[in-house]
C-alpha cells in the first residue's frame, strides 16, 4: 500500500472520478466503481483489494477508517471539499474506495436467478439485490433498460449485497437468448394468471422475472414463462416491484424448506 | 363547481400551497393536502369531493383532465409556471387537487393493522401503504418519528393507497397506549427470534410492527410483542423494511386463505 496526498482538483484520479459521478452508466466506460461510506467499504474490502482508497484529511486520524483504508492498494488523503466533488451523495462520507468494475458478468446456467426486465428505479433494483442475497438467489440478471447495476444509487441502495452475488448485465437485443441460457424454468407474476403463487407448483431452481414499474414484464418474455398471481385480497392494488420480487423469492425459499 | 383563473403568484391559495410544499409536516398545520397528477387525482376523486382543482392553462383544453378537474368544488386555471412553484415534483403535472387532511385518525380496535415505528424513508412508507391495501391490512398506524403519512413524497409513493386505508398518526409519547388500544396481538420481526415466520403460529387479526431502517423496532415495543424471524438462507442480510413489512402481511394472508 502506498499513501499519498492529493491537494489539487486537477489530479487525474479526481478528474476521472468526477466524470464517473456524472453518469450512472459511466462505470462501463471507465471500468471503475466508486464505493462510498464505511459500511459499504467494509463489505467490499472483504471481497478483494480495492484499487484506491480516498480518505478525507480529517478522517485519516481515525484508527478505524485508517485501518479500513489501508486495505486498498493505494491510499489518497484528500481535502474534504475535493472529496465532496466526486461524491454521489449530498453529504460525502470521509472514506471511499475505487474498485475495478467486474464487467458485465457471464450467465451461469442452472442457478436460482432473478431477472430484471427494465426495472427503472435504482432504489428498487438495490432493494431487489438485498432480497436476492438474503434468499439465496445468487444470480441477478439485468436485461437492457434496467437501472445500471453498478451505478452509485444502486450500489448505495443494495447496502453491500453486490458482494457475493453473481451479477450479469445483458446487452440490448439479447434478452431472449439470456433467458434460454439460464436453463431453468422462468416464472413471472401476472394479475391475470390463474395459478396463485402460494399454491401453484414452483420449480426449483427457477428464474423469477420482474418487470418495468409501469408496464410490467415484456410480452415476449411472458410468452416464455409460467405465470402466477400474488393473491391480493384487499383489492387489485399493484405491489411495488421490489416487494413483488421479494415475495417471489421468499415463496421459493419457503417451499424448499417445507419440502 | 366554480371555475376561476389565477394569474398572480400572490394569490392566497398559491401562497398557502407554496408554504405547504416546503414542509413535509405542513399539512397538519394547514389542514390541506396537495395531490398531484392524473393517476392520483383519479384515485382521490373517487373518495370524495376535492376542495380545489388546479389545472394548467394548457391542460384545461384536454377533455379528460377537464372532466377530472370538474369533480372539485372549485377549479383554478393556473399558468404552468405558477403551478410548478407549488409542486413537490421536479416536473409538475398539469393537474392537482387540494383535499382536506382527514386528521390524525382514531384507532379502531380489533382490526388487522400494520404499525410503523419511526420508519424514516417516505418511499418505504408509501410502499408499505400499497402493500397494506393489497393484503387487506386496512389500518396503518404511524408512531411518532415515522415519515409523515400525508407528506407529498409518501402520497406519491403510495400511488393512491391512502384512499380506502384507515390511517392513524400517533402523537409523541403515546406509542405504548396505541399498541394497547389496538386490542390485537402485536408481532415484530427479529433476526434473533426462535420462531420462523413461515411455520410459527400467527394470530389473526394481528398488528405487525416494523421499525426504523437502522435501529429496527424499539425495545419497549418489542417487549410487548411476539417475535418471529424471516428465514434468510442466503446469509444474515437484512431486508429493506418495506420488503419485510410486505412479507409479514403476505404470510398472514396466506395462512388465512390456507386455513
Amino acid at each position: 500500500m502506498k499513501v499519498g496526498a492529493i491537494t489539487s482538483r486537477d489530479n487525474p484520479l479526481l478528474v476521472r472520478l468526477r466524470k464517473l459521478n456524472r453518469d450512472p452508466n459511466g462505470y462501463r466506460k471507465h471500468g471503475e466503481v466508486l464505493i462510498e461510506g464505511e459500511h459499504l467499504c467494509q463489505a467490499f474490502a472483504a471481497a478483494g483489494t480495492p484499487r484506491h482508497a480516498l480518505v478525507s484529511s480529517e478522517a485519516w486520524d481515525e484508527p478505524v477508517l485508517r485501518e479500513l483504508a489501508s486495505r486498498a492498494a493505494a491510499v489518497a488523503v484528500v481535502p474534504a471539499a475535493l472529496l465532496a466533488e466526486v461524491s454521489a451523495l449530498e453529504s460525502a462520507p470521509p472514506l471511499a474506495f475505487v474498485i475495478d468494475w467486474p464487467g458485465r458478468g457471464s450467465l451461469q446456467p442452472g442457478r436460482a436467478s432473478i431477472v430484471l426486465d427494465r426495472v427503472q428505479d435504482p432504489g428498487n433494483v438495490g432493494s431487489i439485490l438485498r432480497s436476492a442475497a438474503a434468499f439465496g438467489f445468487h444470480q441477478v440478471v439485468a436485461l437492457a433498460g434496467s437501472a445500471a447495476l453498478w451505478s452509485p444509487k444502486v450500489v448505495r441502495a443494495a447496502m453491500g449485497a453486490h458482494v457475493g452475488l453473481a451479477l450479469v448485465e445483458v446487452a440490448a437485443g439479447e434478452s431472449l437468448a439470456a433467458l434460454d441460457a439460464l436453463e431453468v424454468p422462468a416464472i413471472a407474476t401476472s394479475s391475470h394468471a390463474d395459478a396463485a403463487i402460494d399454491t401453484a407448483e414452483l420449480p426449483s431452481p427457477c428464474a423469477w422475472i420482474v418487470g418495468h414499474e409501469g408496464q410490467g414484464v415484456a410480452p415476449e418474455l411472458l410468452a416464455r414463462s409460467r405465470a402466477v398471481r400474488i393473491p391480493q385480497p384487499g383489492g387489485q392494488e399493484s405491489l411495488n416491484v421490489a416487494v413483488a420480487a421479494a415475495l417471489c423469492m421468499y415463496e421459493s425459499t419457503r417451499r424448499r424448506s417445507a419440502s
